[in-house]
Order: structure tokens, then C-alpha cells, then sequence
């Protein structure tokens, strides 16, 4: 057992601060400018052109992708790398090529694939000439249950006809997202489990009406393209468009789960983390009745419970990157549940916290922590809430147990 | 003891849920639809003015101000119909025109204002014609801290000169708020509680600027006027605006502050009702795993959690109100602070499960349950973070405990 | 709505505090050294004789007991004695013939018993000369379920056989508890809520067993009867020892259970607001690091949080014995189970800080709140764990809301 | 990093678990009767001295120990076996001669003892032919701050005088503990961390009172010498007991007591395991309402949460023990606070959990719960209350950071 980085990560992981320290955090005053002066476009501000030219140039670039298409570091290995990244949510993935959806998108790509699916969406991605997003989550169904996914893929001829109606597609209203990875069912009645498949649907298809964008606590999110709610009338795509066969949707949809998992959890970490220097830094900074909030003890405590809440979660979440890496993404199940269940909940209590430090301020847009409470409130559904993951991970604790007894 | 509401309270909230059901529930839609179609007005949707005289024609005006000039009612008998007015926030307090911040300048004005003050502005407001805003929290201070307070009123021949910024002036964005209380110091040197002092700013004088709204997560409360910052650049009034005399203001802000903490909780109450309400709704018709929701444990657990907290601060509230009538402000200390504390975090956590509960719908601008979780949330700040009102209550405890020892 | 007590009560409330400053109090160190010097006794030590005589000497006897054979008060009115009784657990109910479980056992004899069983064995419970036991719970099953009870009442000529096994029947170890109330099965095969029946078994009687005292945290509470595990084996008892009809058991049990836990509650909080004043006692006299532990902003949460949960619970009980009053147990019932669900783990919630303030003291034979401690735990099960109380409560809100819809 | 045992600690673990199941499990019966049949023992029942003859026999001895005197582990490889011996409590760290405070005791003089002292008392304890116990806890004061102890240590000649009441003093009940390492003040005027010294008192000094016997909630721990709450009144020993120098007494306390801290914590996690499996076990065979406790959605919750939380701890306190072997006590004294403040509360959540799904017999004597939970939650005080320990961690943070910033 051995909990210091190897040397790989340890040296990534200092060029990639240097790289935020010297490029990430000095922007992120003309990010948010760009922003307030241009505010009805669905991308990013263009500030991050140079920045993603300058990471690429460092050799961060797709650090998120295994093997030779990209950085070739395991799990357990860019985890560290995706908490700094966590720390400017809104500009370093995506000025590294490392942003959610695409990253899970190009994981899909990479893995299941065909070469013409790799050449004509894989490779303009992992270039960061196009953005993607991944349709999965329909308003009419609680969609943590796959088998509730409405959405139909019929087979006609060379051709699918895809009908439903998704939302929260997180990415698809900026114009760039030029291919969306949508789920539905091609057979409603085969096994719970096989009914699901994958299909890539270009946004220009006749039929594709993106219609508004959905918001998360009034914000939309626009400068990361939005949560699109999005009609497909009878949308038909080749068949050549089916990733992987017909019913391996949901195999997929697991596989994409495991990295993107430690992905949400890690860049949680890097916000928690920030979240409590700010903490500190505004309580050392405000007097209220004769002494500094930092030398009061309900402060005190608020600080050291984000310290050892933190330092919990984040070898857990690592755990689970290692154990995928070694025993593979089954073996690693309990783990992968762990953190999902563990991680929004912990980070939302940290940056409570430091919302409730900033003052009224704290809700502002001056300060990141309210839209960064947001955000983590948002990842207590998303891949399903947390309570259908606690039933889950209860009932294998509970089968493991009898198995042995 | 007796638990029952009064002839005269049973008879109004029952005008009062009429109303509700009749006019305000079916403009909810409408009221939205108006907002999105107008999306830069700083003030409430056409679709109110005429429900203010509806509400106006069946005596439902003015329900918060004790006295002649209002409908009379005690604390204890106004505090179920604030309650039932909290259940639709956007729309049904400016309906009756029973909305903060004017009801409680309108209360200092009752109180403390001039005759001259009372025609100028009073008059106005009790017949919904201007709105208003109170000026006291700034950027730079924990204002929770009174004596941090740094604007300054300085007198100057017939005239207070104003300097200082102040920030989060709720309702101070919509045009129509014609006037300010603002509270400064006219005497830095005094006691502690005697430094401060209020004073009545309109809108349109020289030196005022109304910079720019702030948010509350990603929301401007545009429809309420919002929440401004406001420079005060030397800005001149005539001495007699000043309301109650010189070193006034601390105590006056006290004498605002009990009604309209009950009033806030109430509010508060309307709003846990309403989210418990959806929450049970919703419940009701998902189904995940071949159940509906409302037939799982944890929410169950969650709906009863959120009964059996909503009747214990229902009926400390009450209490509170009831003490205020019976015993004043001073008497009832102990149970106001106590519900400072209680209301908040209690309705925060009972909207959390209802957004929960809603999937990611429970975030978005579909449902109102994302919205009424900023608007609680803030309350965890207005008047003091929690966290000062804690101490105080608890050296009260202290002192009346070493007192009987 | 009033939030006053009435005269009855504020008057028998004075001479009760006056009885437990005179006498209660002042005995309670005698109490532990003569539970010291005879370890082995199942009853309370001999002290509790002579304020036994006091008390009814001053009125203050059976006050739980509504009508001419009790104080005649109703339970809003005992409510807030019950409360002053809980302050000192051990000896106030004994002294005013109010402890538990001889109340509800009364007040079962007193609704649904035959005038011999009343004169047999309420007389002599009445006048304090006997005690009684409750035989409910079962080691075997989840007695939480009613239909889940194992224990056989089968009819034999003029007989009841009884058989089965109880366990955690409190007081039953004591030689004085010369009866017991034992719930059990007469018909298996009947409706759910058909199937019990409650009969009374003279201690004496051959083939009970009372086998061992249960311990609850390593207390045995052998100063109240201890809780005994007892073998029914084949007891014989004459048929007129049925209380009320073959199958009436549920139902006398819920009555039984309505008044028994808003005394629980009561009591609850009368240890609650002991825990407190001791609370604040000890962190205003504990010096650490330089100052009292009651000016560190940690233990003023506590203490701060403390009162408001009180004041919040005890509202709440005091409304459930009026609803009680006025519409019966069937109207309270929400309300009920409310106080059931709230007030143990509001109460553990405050004892558990205040053993924390007293240090390792606080877990030790010197102070009570280690005791007060195990008691609240216990309070999580009995008449079955919160889990389902809270099932309940929101099965019932959500009928409402669907009948409502 | 890598969160694989190393071989050593792996094959270790087998055989000590091979132990556990051939030895210890199935002697608790025996124990336990044992303990029942000779109530006034302070001593573990006879069958332990065969379980210590079968650990040593197997190389099962003195685990905790580095060096040759020991088993020579570090604390990252000790720690797995330490959390194994916690699931049998009473019985696996005393057959292995790994029981606090021996350990500590051990420890202190393996690394601060002179020859003699060796030879006197570290011989007889690495053999386990006596107990020990350590004198910190005063009655009288807040003792988590040293500077508060009273009890002084006078030199006179050759001899120191020892003046001071100690209690809570593990161990020393059992006539076995034939020395106290005590701690007192020899300078109460030096620097506030050099007023400390420590010193050897064999039990059979003149003057060396052991008055009685502490509880924790109602339990006496017998079998494990008790609590003691001793009287030192001019206790005389030579000049040579002194362990160290005058004014090293604070020093050589936190020396012991970062090991210490994670042996507390891994049987803490030893607990927890066994408590959740108690609880899952409980769960799977009880019946409610038609179903086991183990489908109902809350009863899932506790056993998610217990795994969540498990494993998060168990990394956090693996993570301090690899602190303390590659950089010391002082580099992982963040990781040895956090651990201190996160372990108790964490598993005292867990066994209450376990407690609450077991029913009434949860809190008995029947199942291990209840104690275990007593055990916890004397660990909140333990070294100094939480909350201390969060304040000097949270003031660690914002020093860190303002040196940063």
C-alpha cells in the first residue's frame, strides 16, 4: 500500500498547475466578461481559443482518453490531474479537451466505435474542432431506470427512425455540438437489460428540434452550451449509425459510467477544495463582533469538517479509479456506487459552507460558490439520484453477506 | 390554551383561500407566460394589477397593518393568512398588497413616520401605488454586524448628506420603487446601539445610482424588482426625512424586524406546505422499478419528516406572534430568534426532497421548486446568518439560566 | 388561539414545583445512596415511601387519570406536569402514582375493565398499593406488527391457556407488580387488527416464569421493576380475566397508546429541559483554553439549537393532547404519531450534547445524563421503531393529498 | 499509489483471521458465561489465558510493537490486523497481548524507558504476565487541555511526591495493573507545554488509593479492569520512575498518542464491520409488514451509508498510519486529527443503526450492539472531545493557507 503519486502524475500534475496558475486563474476575470458582453451565445467565451491552443502546446490535451489516441494514463493517473481541473470548472476541461460530455462521448467512440464513426466524429472531437452532447434523459420518465426510456429506434430498410423526447441534454444548445450519442429502445420487449442501443444522430438531421434550453436554479449554463430539450420527430439516420449491436446500449451505457463517475467525482473535489480556501480566505478577511469569523468556533468546525470530509472522499474516489484500472470496472462496482453516493452530498455540505461565509455575497455572481453549489446539487441525479444508488448498493451488500453466511 | 383560529381569522383565510383558488392559483401560468414574454421589466407581470383589485374589492388589502389603516388584525391573526400567501410567493403578497419590503417600511412609517412622511409616501404605498425598498446590507461589511454598518449620514444646515454603498436592496431595481429607508450612521462615536440612523432616500435624487442587480444563484428576481446595488455618491435630503430622531435607527430596525421575521417564516410555512404538496404529487405518479415512488421507504421517510417539521414551526411561529400580541416584541425574544433559526433551515431541507423528488425537472424553470429553494435559502442570511442569531439566543439562555442559579 | 395555560393548570403546576423543590429534589441523593447500599432490590428504594404520602397528602396523586376516579384533568392539562414529573425521572412519577406502565395499565382498567377487574385491580393500582406490567413486546418477532405477536390466548372450558415468550416487560421484576396486561392471539385466522385480545395474568399464577432482567445499555433499571423476559407456559386464568371481547386487543391497545405517548413525550421534555440547565451549568463552570466552554461558539449552537427544538416539540405535544381532547384519538392521530417520531430523537439530540459537555462525567454513575441518554434510546422502539411511524404518517398524507386531488 | 496489502501484511491477516475463526469467535460464548458465573472479577474471564497461549504460539504476539521487541510492522502494515482484532473487542486484542493501554504504555517505555525501567515493567507486559494503566483524566478539570491537569509531582530528594485525583482510568480495577504511568505537572509555571512530566507509580504505593470503579452509560467493563478513579495522596517513588525528563510529559503524550489514535480507529472500523453485518443478518431474517426489514427502503439506506462511510474511514486512517511510517508524527498530524475526529462519530452512527434494526434486543444483553456502542461514543471524549480536536485542525488549515496566500 503506497498512497504518494508515481512520477507520471506527479510531473503532469505540476505542469498542469503551472499551467492553470499561469494561464487558468488569470482568465477567468475576461471569461466572465466575454460572458456578461455577448449573452446569448451557447459556447464559450472566446478566451478559451488560446488557452486550448497553449494546453495542447504543454501536452495537456485529451489527458482524460487512455491509450495512443490520447494521454495513455490509467484511471488512477488523471484522477489527480481532473481535480485541478475541477478548480476552474467552466474554462481548464474544457481549455484541455477534457470536458463531460465529450469526454464520455469520445470513450464511447474509442471503445465501440467503427473506424468510419472514429474518422468522422472521433477525430474532429479529439481535435476540439466540434463539441457532442448525450442524449439519455427524457422529462415524461424517471429515467434512472432504464427500462423507463421512452424513446424509439425502429429499424426501416438501411435506415433508423428515431421518435422521443429528451431534455437536460447538457451541451446541445451551443451549435458546435455537431453529433449527439442518443439512447432508446429497439426492442421494448427483449430482456430488461437489452432493449437499450446507442445511436449517433448529426444535429442537422431532419426532425432534430432543439427547442429550449432547460436551467439549473435559474442559471443556463450557457457558456458550456446549455441543457437542450430536444424534439426527434421521426428522425432517420443510417444504420451505419448504430454504435456497437442492437440492445448493447445499456453495456455501453455502464462502461461510459465508470470513468465518467471518477471524472464528476474528482472535478467535485477540485471545487471543494477551492470552495474552502475561499472559505477561509472570506472568514479571515470579515470582522463581526470584535473578531475575525475565522477565530469563531462554528467556522472552525464548518473548516475542519470540509478538511477530513474531503480527505475521505478523495481516497475513495481514487480507490475506485485503481480498482478499475486492476480488477476492471465490475470489480470496482461497489466503489463506483460509493463515490456517487458519497460525493455530491459532501461537496454540496462544503460549499454550503462557504456560501454561508461569503454572506448575501455568496449567492451573488461575484463570488463562483453559488453557481458551484448548483452544479454539485445538480450531480445528486444525475446518472440517476442518489437513493436509487444506495438501494443498489445495499441489496449487493446484502448478497455478498448471505453468499458467505 | 386552545389550538383553534379565531372567528375573524377562520372567516378570512377562508375569503383568503377563495381568492387563492378562484384568481391567483389559475394566473400562476399567465403570470410566467407575461415574465418570459417581457423578459427586461423590472416589475410584476401585468396579469397582477388586476388581481390587486380583486383582491382590493374583497377586502383583502393591507391584511399585515394593525390599525385603521389596515385590516386590524392581530400578529397572531394575520400570521395563517401570511402563510397562505406564501403559497403562491410571486403573485399573491403583491395581490393583497402584503409584500416585503413594503410592508415593513410601511410599519415604520405607521410608526414612526412625520404626518408630512405619512401623506408623502405612506399614503401611496397602503394604496399600492409606488413600491419601496430598505437600504441597509453593504458589500464591504458583515452587516449582520450593526455596528459595521458604514454608510454615513452626515448633517449638513437643513439637509443629511448620504455616502456609502449598499447591496442586495431587494425590490430596488423596479421603477416603481419611488423611496428608500436607508440605515447609516449619523454618529460613529455613540454607543453601539445609538450610532445608527434611518432615513428616507426617494429614488430620483441626485447622487443615487442604482448600479445593477444582483443574483441569488442564477436568478435576478426581475419580477420583484430584484435586488440592487446602489451607490450613494453625497447624496442630499432634507432633514426631515430623517425618520424617528438621530441614533433612532437601530431600535427602529428592531420594532421592523419582529413582525416581519413571522411574516418571513409564514411565508416560509406556505412554501413547505405547497413543496410538500408537489413532492407527494410527484411521488405519486413516477414509477421506478415497478413502483410508484410514494411507495418507497425513503420517501415516505421524507414526506413524513417534512409533516411532522412543518407543525412544530408552525406552531412556534404562532407562538411567537401570539407573545408579540400579548407580551411585545421585548417579551417574545426568545421565540423570535428561535424561529430565525428554525424556519430556514427546516423549509430548506423540506424544498431539497421536493426537488429531489422531481428529478431533474425539480431544477428547472418547469417547476417551482428550484426557485423557492434560492428564495429560502437566502433567508439563512437576511437579518444575520443563522449563526448570530444562535449565539445571541444562546447567551440569553445562559444569562437567564445564571440569573435563576 | 391562546397560548396560555389555564388556571387549573397554572395552579396545580405551582404546587407540583413546589413539591419537587421541597421534597423531589432534595431526596434524589438519598434515592441513589440507598439504591447503592441494596443493590439487589427490584423496586424503589424506601425513600420514595414517605413522598408517595407527601404527595398525596397535597393532591398530587394520579393526576394522569381523567374523571372522578383521577384529578378529573384532561391531557392538556396534565400535559405540562407530566413535563415537571419527567424533570426527575426516577422519583416523580412513583411518588405521584404517574409512573409508567401502571398509568396506561389504569387507565385500560379504568375504559374496558368489569367491575370485579376493577375492583380487584384498579383499586389497589389507584391507591398505589400495588404495580402492574404490560406484556407486549416478544423476542422472537418484530413486535412492531401486531399480527406478528406468537403468544397463544386459546379458551379451555372457564379458562384462558396462555403460551408464549415476552421479553423487555417493564417492572415486571419487581415482586410489587402483582399483575400483568398481556397481549396476545385468540384467533390467528381473524382480520389483521381482529386477531389479538388483552388479558390480565396474576403474577402468581403457575407456569409464569419471570426469567431475567433485560439490561438496556448495562442499566437494568432494577429501581422500577427492571425489564423481565417471562415464559408463559400453559398459564391458566379464569375467562372472566379477558379485558373487553375476544379480538379487541388492537384495539384497546391504541387507546391505551394515545394518552401513554403524550406522556412519553412530556416527560421527554422534561428530561430535556434538565439536560439543558445541566448543560449550561457545566459549560459555564468548565474552563478549557483559556476560557468557559459556554463562550465557545460550538456548545452555543448546542445549547441555542436545544431550546428552539423544545420549544418546537413541546407545542406539538401539547397540540396533540388538545386534538386529543376535543376530537378524540382517531382526529389526533396525525399528531400522534408526529410526537412519536419527533420527540426521541429531538430529545437524544440534546442529552447526547449534554454528555458531551460534561466529559467523561457524562457517561459515568455521577450525573444523570448517561442514564437520561439510554432511557431516550429506548423511546426509538417502544411501540415500534420511528421507521414506522414515519411509514405510516406518510401512507396517511398521502391519501389525504389524493383524496384531496 | 497502491492499495494493495503487501505480502506481509496480507499473509499475517490470513493467519490472524484463521485465529479469530478457529479461537476467538467461537470462545465469546464461553466468555461471556464465564464473566455471568464470577461477577466481582476486574479481570478477563480464565479462557483468555488459553487464547494467549494459542496467539503466541502462532506468532499472533505483541502486533503492534515495531522493532525487534515486537513484531517489527510498521503502523500501515499493523493497522489491517489492528481493525481485525476490534470485531472481537473483549477478547482478540487481549489474547494477543495488543489491548490498550498496555499498548501505549509499551510504547512509551520501548521508547523513552531507561534500561531499568525496562527490565522492571516493559518485560512482564511484552510477556503478558501484567496489565498497566495510564493516569491522565482528572475529575476536576477540562483535561483535554494539559495545561488544566492539577494533579502535581513534587521532587523531594531522591524520591517525587505525588499529589492528585485521577478517574476514568482504564484498567486499574483489575489487581493485575501492577503500574500506572502517571501524568502530572513538575513545573506548573514552565512554557505551557514543558509544565508535564510522566512517571512510573507501581499500584502498591503507599498512598495510592483506588476508590472505585467509573461506568460508562451502566456498564462497570470488568472484564477489562474497569474504569478507576484513583486517589494519589503524597505518593512517594523514586527519582528514577520519572519516564524521560522534567517537562517531557506533554511530548512523550503526543508520541504515544499518534499510534494509539490509529489502533482506536481500526478497531472502530472492526466494529463497524461486524455491526453492519449484525445489522444486515438482523435484517434478512426479520419480518415486517409482510417483508424483511432488508427490502425496506430505509433499512437499504443505513446499510449504503455504513459501507460508504466505512470505507472512506478505513482510507483515511491507512493513509495516516503511511504518514506516520514516511514522515512522522508531525507530518501526518492533520491525517491523525482527522482520523480522530472522523472515527468515532462515524461508527457510533453505524452501531446505532445496527442497534435500532435489532430491535429491543439491540440495547440488551443478547447482542453485542449496545456495548459496542457505549465503547464509541466514550471515543468522542477520548483524547480530548471532537471539538477540540476541529478547532486545532481548522486553526491548522487557516495558517496553512494564509501562509500560502
Amino acid at each position: 500500500m503506497d498512497f504518494a503519486l508515481d512520477e507520471t502524475t506527479t510531473s503532469l500534475r505540476e505542469r498542469l498547475v503551472d499551467f492553470m496558475d499561469e494561464h487558468v486563474y488569470p482568465s477567468e476575470a475576461t471569461y466572465q466578461e466575454q460572458l456578461d458582453a455577448a449573452p446569448d451565445r451557447w459556447s464559450p467565451p472566446p478566451v478559451v481559443d488560446g488557452l486550448k491552443e497553449e494546453a495542447r502546446s504543454r501536452g495537456l490535451w485529451n489527458l482524460f482518453l487512455p491509450g495512443q489516441e490520447g494521454a495513455g494514463l490509467t484511471n488512477l493517473q488523471y484522477a489527480p490531474l481532473c481535480e485541478v481541473l475541477g478548480r476552474s470548472l467552466h474554462i481548464a476541461p474544457v481549455a484541455t479537451n477534457c470536458a463531460a460530455p465529450d469526454t464520455g462521448n469520445m470513450e464511447v467512440l474509442h471503445m465501440f466505435g467503427t473506424d468510419e464513426q472514429k474518422e468522422q466524429w472521433l477525430r474532429p472531437l479529439l481535435d476540439g474542432q466540434i463539441r457532442s452532447a448525450f442524449a439519455m434523459t427524457e422529462p415524461r420518465v424517471a429515467s434512472s431506470d432504464a427500462t423507463n426510456v421512452e424513446t424509439s429506434i425502429v429499424r426501416d430498410g438501411d435506415e433508423y427512425v428515431i421518435t422521443g423526447r429528451k431534455w437536460y441534454i447538457s451541451g446541445a444548445m451551443n451549435p458546435d455540438a455537431k453529433v449527439f450519442i442518443l439512447m432508446g429502445k429497439t426492442d421494448p420487449d427483449a430482456d430488461r437489460h437489452r432493449q437499450q442501443s446507442m445511436i449517433l444522430v448529426p444535429r442537422d438531421t431532419p426532425g432534430v428540434d432543439v427547442r429550449r434550453g432547460m436551467k439549473v436554479f435559474g442559471y443556463d449554463d450557457r457558456d458550456h452550451g446549455g441543457h437542450a430539450e430536444i424534439d426527434f420527430a421521426e428522425v432517420r439516420v443510417p444504420a451505419s449509425n448504430l454504435i456497437g449491436g442492437e440492445g448493447e446500449g445499456f453495456a455501453i451505457a455502464q462502461a461510459r459510467l465508470g470513468p465518467g463517475r471518477i471524472h464528476h467525482c474528482m472535478r467535485l473535489i477540485g471545487i471543494a477544495e477551492r470552495s474552502l480556501e475561499l472559505m477561509i480566505d472570506r472568514a479571515a478577511e470579515r470582522v463581526a463582533f470584535g473578531k475575525p469569523l475565522s477565530d469563531q468556533g462554528v467556522i472552525r468546525e464548518w473548516i475542519a469538517e470540509s478538511r477530513v470530509r474531503i480527505e475521505q472522499l478523495r481516497l475513495l474516489t481514487l480507490k475506485a479509479a485503481w480498482l478499475m484500472d486492476t480488477v476492471g470496472n465490475k470489480g470496482a462496482h461497489t466503489e463506483i456506487q460509493a463515490i456517487k453516493i458519497a460525493a455530491p452530498s459532501t461537496v454540496e455540505w462544503i460549499v454550503d459552507k462557504a456560501v454561508q461565509v461569503h454572506g448575501a455575497g455568496g449567492l451573488s455572481q461575484d463570488f463562483p460558490v453559488a453557481e458551484w453549489f448548483a452544479q454539485v446539487r445538480t450531480l445528486r441525479f444525475a446518472d440517476g439520484p442518489d437513493e436509487v444508488h444506495k438501494n443498489a448498493l445495499a441489496r449487493h451488500e446484502i448478497r455478498r453477506r448471505s453468499a458467505r453466511a
